[in-house]
């Protein structure tokens, strides 16, 4: 590829970058939070069918998908849990590619921390605003409109390329998984989660699990022989921190994190217990979401964590005898390290992507090993697909005010239309 | 009132005590916690107005009673709290009476923690389970089978007599003081709360209030950058339980408390925060039950509360930026001590009650100083009435598995019919 047809490139994704900003608002302004996907995937779907792309809209089987390495216990209902993937078939001659993104967003919590409605986008000093538009419909914007570009120029890709709009990223990965189950293969994967334009070279593992106290409920006036199982999550929840305390001694890091002092977060984001002011409290239930390195073992590490609990709950007068109850429910995620992938396709998808990067800003591709975990895990660890995570700059992201940065949504589109010449190859249309 | 009058009113609570056993079971079976008392109240209604009393019906009007002594800050809508009285008018020759009794009761808890329904009440080796059933249902029972038993033996009160079935004892007692504020008056009102037939001389100030703590929401994966909301609530609960420690030292202690350890009881019953396990928690809200010794002011409370809470999330990153809002929903109620009215109207009730309890049972009244409130500090402390709480035997209000001993009932009940004789005087009907 000539340096020439490189700036063509660049220049056609300035070309279609004001419809690529009106696409994202929309996309934005549907609020796709867990089980509330499917206006935005109708849009997804239409759009895609508008160019052309050959839609497959389907809803997630969990019997299909229970059974395979990867799979996350579900949420509630999964009726409306559809993913959407628009294929297109090229001549045969490159290399195949998944441009994926997932379109469920996270709550956007209390709406008086807003500054503005977290589903009315707005853009402001060069930034969008909004739940999810950096998390990460910028980066289903960038996969979409970089095949925009290319076409916009008379292109198409030589190879076949299956663009996926994924739910459940947020809370299990199973949209991800779904997309593997029925069939959808590639020599690699792009994933633009919005991590400042770097390349994403290890992820870490999650677990989400819940527990849930019993309390012996009196009166208050007789709170003395009661026992509160909202003050029970205390000292379970300090135990807990030192186990997350242990985990993160240098000792025990992935090497991608030798130099991280605290990849590994506990968090506590949910809880809730208790009738009434004046009733010691029956019942109490707290969510917590836990970061492994890559290479912990699943099933290890909820073992340390129920011995965690089980020994903090034996020191508690009530819970001794009334264990509490830990429910596993979402993220059963290993970590993930593409820095360990040594396989001609990732060494050539990396640098193809380097290449690609340098083009467009004339510096290098910074490496990242992330504290949190994406869908790449599903690609590389049970799909054997080198799963490059590349997105744009934002902010807030879980967060009030979540915000994305346009003009880094704009480089990062244009190093995917480059990625995707560089691997797929082009035909002329 | 001679020993063979009492003999034949004891046995006339006997005769109607099948009836009144069936009445407190169906009482019981009206789910009649707040915001549900409406069936449970028509029943009372139809029940009063069967028996030929005056039945006064009617929905609290807060506007009404806002500006009252005794008035607690309400907790929702008030649609739907009805109070019922009924009214029996004597020929003016005795002391006039008040029965009263609530007919709001707890929530339940989770189901799974009772060994059979809390609204199908049952009966085992002489116990009645179910919500309610011991507070107090039961005492609105007694109070109003006490009458049938005089009137099965052909009197009834020579004075007036307002039977009360009240709402929001629970939470407010604005159901009690939207009586006063409605013009009933007596000379002494009885209150059968579920204290195992002791007489109340003392009972405690509650103050509820809500916490609302705000965090700096993040993704987990940057966990250190964010507040959370959840665990920033754990300082705070343990600088109120030092609060509550210095309350109850033995040299702040009301006298009718001087021996009690542990008297006034801070309870965390309730909690809530946080919408998602890998988002750092924005908010959360606990509610907090407090006591008080008769004689503590409120307002002096609330701003050693205000400043407790003020002092430890000062010592809180971002709380110390973000204060806590306290809000206050519910009981706003002082203490109050019978001990403490040496009026010749508190010494007569008194005395009368101590003859009735003593010719059911042959033992002296025992006196009790309790841990809770009640709807009496609305009679004593803004009615200048004295207000004798004396109620069955109950374990586990406010618990699980909630019962009332029967015999005890009967054995109230029995008291209660004596004592009515005796303040009130009989007439035949």
């Amino acid at each position: 590829m000539t340096s020439h047809d490189e700036t063509s490139i660049l220049h056609a994704v300035d070309a279609v970058f004001d419809r690529e900003v009106d696409f994202l608002a929309e996309l934005t302004s549907h609020p796709s939070t867990r089980g509330n996907e499917q206006s935005a995937q109708d849009f997804m779907a239409e759009e895609l069918g508008a160019r052309g792309y050959a839609v497959d809209r389907w809803t997630i089987d969990v019997d299909a998908i229970a059974h395979l390495p990867g799979f996350s216990p579900v949420i509630g209902a999964y009726e409306d849990a559809v993913n959407v993937v628009g294929t297109h078939r090229g001549s045969g001659k490159g290399r195949s590619l998944i441009l994926n993104g997932h379109i469920d967003v996270v709550p956007e919590g209390p709406l008086d921390m807003w500054h503005s409605p977290p589903f009315a986008p707005r853009i402001e000093d060069g930034w969008m605003y909004g739940r999810g538009a950096g998390d990460m419909k910028a980066g289903l914007a960038s996969n979409l409109f970089a095949l925009d570009a290319l076409r916009h120029l008379g292109y198409q890709p030589a190879s076949d390329v299956f663009f996926q709009s994924v739910v459940e990223e947020e809370c299990t990965g199973n949209g991800a998984l779904a997309c593997l189950e029925r069939g959808y293969r590639a020599d690699a994967a792009l994933i633009p989660e919005p991590f400042s334009e770097k390349l994403v070279t290890a992820q870490l593992g999650v677990l989400w699990f819940q527990v849930h106290l019993k309390g012996m409920p009196t009166h208050v006036a007789y709170a003395g022989s009661g026992s509160n199982a909202i003050e029970a999550a205390i000292p379970l929840i300090a135990a807990l921190h030192e186990m997350e305390h242990r985990w993160n001694r240098a000792d025990r890091r992935h090497s991608d994190y030798a130099d991280h002092n605290h990849a590994l977060n506990l968090n506590i984001g949910k809880i809730s217990g208790g009738d009434w002011a004046s009733s010691v409290p029956a019942w109490c239930v707290f969510d917590v979401r836990m970061g492994l390195f890559p290479g912990q073992d699943l099933d290890v590490a909820k073992a340390e964590i129920e011995a965690v609990l089980r020994e903090a709950a034996s020191e508690h007068p009530f819970l001794r005898k009334n264990a509490p109850e830990i429910v596993y429910h979402g993220f059963h995620a290993e970590g993930y390290a593409l820095s360990e992938n040594r396989s001609p396709a990732a060494t050539q998808a990396i640098s193809e992507l380097e290449h690609a990067h340098m083009s467009v800003n004339g510096s290098a591709l910074d490496k990242l090993a992330i504290t949190a975990t994406t869908d790449a895990r599903f690609f590389g660890l049970y799909a054997d697909t080198p799963a490059l995570v590349y997105g744009p700059r934002a902010e807030a992201i879980h967060g009030f005010n979540e915000q994305v940065e346009l003009e880094s949504v704009r480089r990062v589109t244009q190093a995917t239309a480059l990625f995707i010449a560089r691997w797929c190859g082009l035909d002329k249309i």
